[in-house]
């Protein structure tokens, strides 16, 4: 018998659908959330903004408190980065989404974006779930690197169980042997949870492989195995990156992805979500 | 510095063609191998075979020597199995694949089959990859399911250094910590592969996944990754099999998923290979 | 080059004594925890507290805030847990440990207990790391349960770093694909460890193997391997524990470990670090 | 219910017993067996023997054909490594033990030494199983490094289906994400597999830790755990080592670490076999 009650396929058959403003995860769209490892500067945040934008993204994320192994490495810029990322977000017309650690970067995010991010070495941090589960914001919520498909719906089960049901699952590698690549990514799971849970699942390959060549491929396969959106980290310059570019892609490598991803879609019966709706809406330079 | 030398991408640039038979892997087109896990008579090998190729398949695999965790469960049905897989092969024109364990069974193999393969408990079996080595016969090599990349690729270079330079690598899962799926396929080391060495890379998501439902999604994501070809397990009649029926598809779920891969091959640039040319030299019963 | 640099034995020679009341981490006696996983009740943690105590334990386990992976499960007493630990505590002398999990427990805990538990799940918790890096308190880290030796002395440098040197690791067993036992024991880096840190390491030979018959030959097994300590789950009537009772030691069962350790410890050139002191502090009902 | 039959303690309650020589597995004495991983030549292999003779060791180890990694590096002397061990294993009067890979190095084996080993990289070799299951001669099985316990005995349960009754298990290390030692020293399954299965089972520190500095105290934490015995790496000369040579203890090492094992047997009820026996039989040169 399975543990998770209210994320079970067995409670609900018909998918939920999450929806960040305009956007909707879970339906027949495949939703594409690109964006920068951290947020660095106005300059980089509106310009990678813009980049995945005018590519065809139609979330944005970026970093504004890192989970950094190293208590020496960057670790965002704060309210800063949120302040940035909001202003991104507006100019673009692209929902963003943001990680959140604890109380306090909780209740700044809940002012700036529009979806909350847990990160995989949080995905079992009871105390956060619940609190993201009383928010009423729509979450992201990634698998914890060594977390089993039980353990990451039982982390989903926490947040829905304090009342809120929009939550988005995101696979995003986990931890093998094999060191080769960063992680694993575990790609044959996502059409398990589909079957498991009603819960959206979508597809990080960029902290999967954390290898750039790698990125391309992984998206590709991603859509083709079902998977509901992607998290793409996109970079307007990944050589300068304060975190990560080794596995960010360019705006241009964005770019020619795209179109890609949008083929493998009509394939398996999907289109990629557009940012049409969003562009009679706002003025977006070019 | 790479310690493999003869297999490694440093050493020649083109990928390496390896021909069995009419068909060639490593070329523009993907290599579709199909077949029942093992042979269990007469009528069951001519009928998969048959059903595989009538779906598009190129290649038969089947297995007449199997390695079981356990003393008690069905070891093949050794010369009688090549045998029969050698009939199902010339009736219907496709090459066969068979597995070999040791000296006995190889020696036997070469009367029979096309393609020798090294099963993921074998791959560091040095003495057996000499010997497979030393033979001539085109290689199946299959990763152990806890092998890194570069003990795979060491594996290989123990074949081709014993002068047989006609290696095909398996990617068929990983073990990991996650039991929801049998192993963990991991897709993300094809395109790494690729990169590293001139070999051609297939994908076996039947052992990876161990699930029937999850056979499709990952055969479309292998082809979306840039595979080189899949081997996959196909029975006339999935919930009879004596091995591994539970991960097998039917024949006719084979014929559906076929056009799949065949439309998306075509957006990565590639092409599924036909049997088309073979069609023409035998007659096949329908 | 190591990346951590204030617990990295390169910056100090000698080892840290973390002291916590009477008790002495890293010195030459060997300090053994016992007590349940969750307080339950005002009888169970007096009667534990009571059982370890006489069976030689100098400190006092027991959890008020529990990380479940179920929301389901039973969560821990919270604040009226801590209250009963330290009545336990205050009755038998025993210094008590508890995990926190987040700001609210964290200031509640500060009040009642002694040290403070990062636990395994929360090892990565950045925040958390500095929330309990500035309080002060003795910490006791928990390796997470896929955390490499090199993350899990970063998360101690977290806590360092912030200006809190009493931390004291304790390794309790990692997450591979072995399904066998609960976690599998990782022994051998606690010497490593102990050659790359001066911080204490200690051992939870409970987590690590979820069966009560391996829990007293790992744990003579840790300090043959010489542990600086034990984190033992005793519980009066584990069969009616409720939490991880199939795990717990009974109160006899520690009573007939204790002698071993000490003789083990002997051998090693250490001793188990006795409540002789503390007997003479306060009177304990027998 | 367990797959194994013959192997199971269900099938027999008390422990077997396996005679290699004046050697005694699975007895009241624990059984250290010593010597270089691998046969150079007729001075380290005599020398070797000599040295762990007079510290103790009652049987003596080295390998005559290796499975490495590469085909390039050192394989083993092969026959010649066979008659040189032979002419250590007479001179000293210890039993010797060696590594066979297939057929030809078996049936040379055979006519050499007491005692035959299956590497890690050959556990699931089933054809090879039941080649030494006909042989005759006690076995020495090495756990497959990412094989679970049940595979493991599902390895022996091949071997004793052949005929062959004298399988002692060896647990030499498992392959995880830690990569801080070479493999991860299962040690919890040690008194598991004690429970499960009557056969006798011990250690490999050498193998699974590969960093000499911890294999003294893995070696005291195995016999502290039950172990029925030790397999360590002895060389005269570590550093000239044509392989391992990193994690094989000096003979004067090895002579320090006995009387600790042997304090450490007393208090599980144990002792160290000691070759006294022997010594009155053959002279040997000091």
């Amino acid at each position: 018998m399975k543990p998770y009650r209210m994320v079970s396929s067995d409670l609900k058959n018909e998918k939920t659908l999450v929806r960040v403003k305009d956007v909707v995860f879970g339906g027949r769209k495949v939703v594409v959330i690109a964006g920068p490892c951290a947020v660095e500067s106005r300059e980089q945040v509106v310009a990678a903004a813009r980049g995945v934008r005018r590519a065809g993204a139609v979330m944005l994320r970026g970093g504004a408190f890192k989970t950094r192994t190293s208590p020496y490495s960057f670790q965002g810029l704060g309210e800063e980065g949120l302040r940035l990322l909001k202003e991104a977000s507006e100019e673009t017309g692209l929902a963003a989404v943001t990680e959140v650690l604890d109380k306090d970067s909780l209740e700044l995010a809940l002012e700036y974006v529009d979806m909350l991010q847990i990160g995989a070495r949080n995905m079992q941090n009871s105390s956060l779930l619940r609190m993201v589960g009383c928010s009423g914001k729509p979450v992201l919520l990634k698998r914890g690197f060594s977390a089993t498909v039980e353990e990451w719906l039982m982390a989903a089960e926490y947040i829905v169980a304090a009342g809120n049901h929009n939550v988005v699952l995101c696979e995003r590698g986990i931890r093998t042997f094999e060191s080769a690549t960063r992680n694993t990514l575990d790609l044959g799971i996502v059409p398990l949870v589909q079957e498991l849970s009603h819960l959206p699942v979508i597809v990080d390959p960029s902290h999967a492989t954390g290898k750039r060549c790698l990125v391309a491929p992984m998206s590709r396969a991603a859509v083709a195995a079902g998977a509901d959106g992607l998290l793409l980290e996109v970079h307007p310059e990944p050589e300068q990156a304060l975190c990560d570019g080794f596995q960010s892609l360019s705006t241009d490598d964005f770019g020619c992805l795209m179109p890609e991803l949008q083929a493998i879609a009509g394939i398996v019966g999907r289109t990629i979500a557009s940012s049409n709706c969003i562009v009679s809406q706002v003025a977006v330079e070019r």
